[in-house]
């Protein structure tokens, strides 16, 4: 099905709850895709997620200022409404709501979430603040929709592992489904944050998610996990990659660190890379075959 | 109307939600009392505020144990299920929704909300934790219950004005309700711990809530608002009570520290003291009169 119109969007918690409130009088579910806008392919790939659990699918556009580290890229992080809009109206998204800063934080604002454990390690370690930041505007924005469901992509597996903890642990009355992570043609993992990259960083990105998979491939295989990490990360170097933030094993649940693998448990590579400006983050399942120890 | 049967009891949020969607359906309006058990007529009137907003009245009885600093009382605090559910029944509520530590708390739980500068003064200064444990708490018996309505006491003014911030601050869907401290005949604000009180330290408990209404009704009339408090201090210390954590005239609304009156604006003495073994806090408004500068 083609959609020709544009979406309606609305700015204010007031409108959007008016909208959610008719479509649940007339017996609809409503899933809620929160986004940072500057989309591509993977945020899309959610909204076709949100859109198979419920009839109305919310996106959210907004570039919270409080996830973004100090001297980050919230300044000059993609924005681009109208080529957004039209993505969305493709994809089968019924509402847009893009609210303004202040209507997210009215003046004196001070309420904070954070989540333990989870948050401590990966990316928690190199963004300070940055979790709280996600999850404290993720409840706000869930708790504006009154939705359903709120569909969140597997590239950002810490913060959908984090937003999974905060929602059970507060009984928010929604679920949390989540969305493979999407590719281009040469694996590198979609990410608003790619536009970013010179021609030859672009070339050179490509040959993290290969590092990962085929490094996923060796310790599914028995070889041992901390070699093949160490060799991950010098490969990436010679690769070209500036700086490796982390390249971890952790299981999949809860991010521990894992060592070996474990029967019954999911485990899978994380990776934070530096390339020029860019910091790239990528993940990857360690699957294990029939052969592996 | 006096209710003969006693209020069921839940012990579950999976019980409390099909009770709450079933009243909901029926078209009722619902309130939620949430309380610590050790019921008195403070929060009986609790459950008359709700009842007057709302059809159906849950009151919720779980001690939780994060909002106690190490210490503190939580082992001896009282617990009286017996005596609540009949208080209750009389006061027409009806649901007890009493569930158990790891009902509220199942291994793994990893949240934490914090409100800023409202919780960093008065008892956040003295009880390490105590405030990020009431909203986080507070936060989780909302989500499970979804009421309409919910009413605290405003004894616990500290306490009321964070759980408006963070219900505020988190665009939660409820409205929150307040309820005037209920006194007894001397005056003494009614608590639980009250009954911790020997029948020494009893007489002499009355005293505060005699020495915050006259130092508010001295400042009221224009007398040095400092000069007022280290009069109340020192008058306390000589009536016999142990030591004051604090005794500060405080803006109703955001807490702030102030030193003197201002127009338009609503101010409170706050006070925390020790008596025995025993902690008591009590709030009284400073009514500023026509004389008054």
């Amino acid at each position: 099905m083609l959609h020709i119109s544009r979406p309606r969007t609305v700015t204010t918690i007031v409108e959007l709850r008016d909208v959610v409130r008719d479509w649940r009088r007339a017996g609809d579910l409503v899933a809620l895709v929160p986004t940072m806008g500057g989309l591509h392919e993977g945020h899309l790939s959610l909204v076709r997620t949100a859109r198979r659990r419920a009839k109305r699918v919310i996106a959210s556009i907004f570039v919270n200022p409080t996830q973004f580290a100090e001297g980050e890229d919230f300044e000059k992080y993609p924005r681009d409404e109208v080529r957004d809009a039209e993505l969305l109206a493709n994809a089968g998204c019924d509402l847009i709501y893009a609210p303004t800063v202040s209507e997210i934080y009215p003046d004196g604002f001070a309420t904070n979430i954070s989540v333990k454990n989870i948050t401590e390690s990966l990316c928690g370690t190199h963004r300070p603040g940055h979790f709280d930041g996600v999850t404290t505007v993720v409840c706000k924005l869930l708790n504006q929709a009154q939705a359903d469901y709120a569909v969140f992509g597997e590239k950002d597996w810490q913060q959908l592992v984090s937003i999974r903890q905060m929602v059970r642990d507060l009984d928010m009355p929604i679920r949390i489904a989540s969305s493979p992570i999407v590719r281009e043609a040469d694996g590198l993992a979609m990410s608003s944050r790619n536009r970013y990259l010179s021609e030859k960083e672009r070339k050179i990105a490509g040959k993290l998610n290969r590092a990962l998979f085929a490094s996923a491939d060796h310790i599914a295989h028995g070889i041992d996990l901390e070699r093949v990490l160490e060799a991950c990360t010098k490969a990436l170097l010679t690769a070209g990659f500036n700086e490796i933030d982390y390249i971890e094993a952790r299981d999949s649940a809860n991010l521990n660190l894992i060592h070996t693998l474990e029967h019954g448990k999911e485990a899978r590579i994380f990776a934070a890379v530096r390339l020029g400006q860019t910091r790239l983050i990528d993940n990857v399942p360690i699957e294990r075959t029939g052969r592996a120890g």
